[in-house]
């Protein structure tokens, strides 16, 4: 049963302890989403079933101003309640709300148009989050990704992407050769990001519909999923540093990748 | 003084507590590098004085592989006793440098020739040494800034920029309109990043000397800023996220201008 025990007695006599409430949560596959930008994000997300809906008395002023539409009750409570149920470097922002996770879409239902993101060991929170924000600016289609994030990291995730988990699917895989090896057979072009590649992706030919392969920062893209990319490419860069955040990488090459397929 | 009192007396032979050596290094402006890229980056720049290094056997036999050059001796401790000494999410990698702070030039010194960023109100030390990192992959002759970092955040900052501190030099200045405008006068074209521009920064004429100027995230420029620069651009994003993390915006922005002047 996905629904915790206590949403079947909302009306219950005993008092409930948020706290406890939080943890139960977090031992189920809900995700707890925290921060303006992610919670009025999902708020927004028709696709998204929020649980449960904490938020301090400013932070109901402002989705009341912003005409933010609640989907369940919201429970009023001070700062320093949702300040305890999260890490002390977690920044609630006034809102903290408990969701069932987004259907991951398989490959087979990714629309052959435009580009999508792969993931080749990739598993930072912080990182993937921050990848999904560029991905929604750069209307990414999915990101691919063998990486199954526990609860509490999707929470750090959401946080980064700032609002773009709404907006960009995941798609889990098992395998990631053979996402690729879908991807390909679907029509994507693959481009595997390589710093040793001889090419640079400014110069060589793309074409939508296009799978940009990144590996993380230090290893680099695992021999068999270099292998599987049709090419390797290199970001040029004129500086005394060579090598750059795994994030950073991605927003560049989505931005060559765009310029280059922009009709 | 500069130097801290304890290190006027090497050869005490009162037995050194060093939590209590580093406590005190914090107290003065004396700065506590850590991680392998950022520790083995200050070990490389002759202009970087270290005062104390700690490492693990580990990081020594790394040391000697690399034939990384120690201007100290180094103390060999065990992970845990660097792990103290730092908050706990920091990630030493067996590696933490006591070290005084590097000069920081004057905008007069500056070459006239190449890109230079400048924050306004940027303070994030994540953010800024994010920034620095992307800043010399760009070879960006140095950063501009108002903001002066404590000691542990500088520690933050340079885990963070993952070496480039010591690459590119941080320029700190009182007044930020009166900054750009002696760019001006060296003949810099001030651009100033804003979402809510006419012009996209890849469409408009760029030419070096050039500062980048870019604003906190949400924020953006300040009144004054805007007004003062040349002229205000965007970042041309087709996707349903208009604003993007400003270390991505700085690299995006820093890429255009970079190939926009190349010659």
């Amino acid at each position: 049963m996905r629904e915790p025990q206590w949403r079947s007695k909302p009306h219950s006599r005993r008092p409930r302890d948020p706290k406890r409430d939080l943890r139960r949560a977090r031992r189920t596959d809900i995700v707890v989403l925290y921060g303006w930008h992610t919670v009025t994000a999902a708020l927004n997300n028709p696709a998204r079933r929020i649980r449960r809906l904490l938020a301090t008395e400013n932070a109901m002023r402002r989705l009341a101003e912003g005409g933010i539409p609640l989907s369940v009750t919201a429970e009023v409570v001070r700062p320093d309640v949702l300040a305890a149920q999260l890490t002390p470097d977690a920044v609630h922002q006034g809102l903290i709300a408990e969701a069932d996770p987004l259907p991951s879409p398989a490959i087979e239902d990714l629309a052959t148009s435009g580009m999508v993101v792969v993931l080749d060991q990739i598993t930072d929170p912080h990182n993937v989050g921050a990848i999904l924000r560029t991905a929604a600016a750069f209307a990414v289609g999915a990101v691919i990704t063998t990486a199954r994030h526990s609860p509490e990291a999707t929470g750090v995730l959401a946080k980064s992407a700032s609002g773009a988990l709404e907006l960009v699917p995941i798609v889990t895989v098992q395998n990631l050769a053979r996402g690729l090896l879908a991807l390909r057979e679907r029509g994507f072009l693959l481009i595997g990001l390589d710093s040793s590649a001889a090419d640079d992706l400014a110069a060589i030919e793309l074409r939508v519909p296009l799978a940009l392969v990144l590996g993380a920062e230090g290893r680099g893209l695992r021999q068999l999923t270099g292998a599987t990319c049709d090419r390797l490419a290199r970001l040029d860069l004129p500086g005394a540093i060579k090598s750059l955040n795994v994030s950073t990488a991605a927003a560049l090459a989505l931005y060559i990748a765009s310029r280059a397929t922009a009709s």
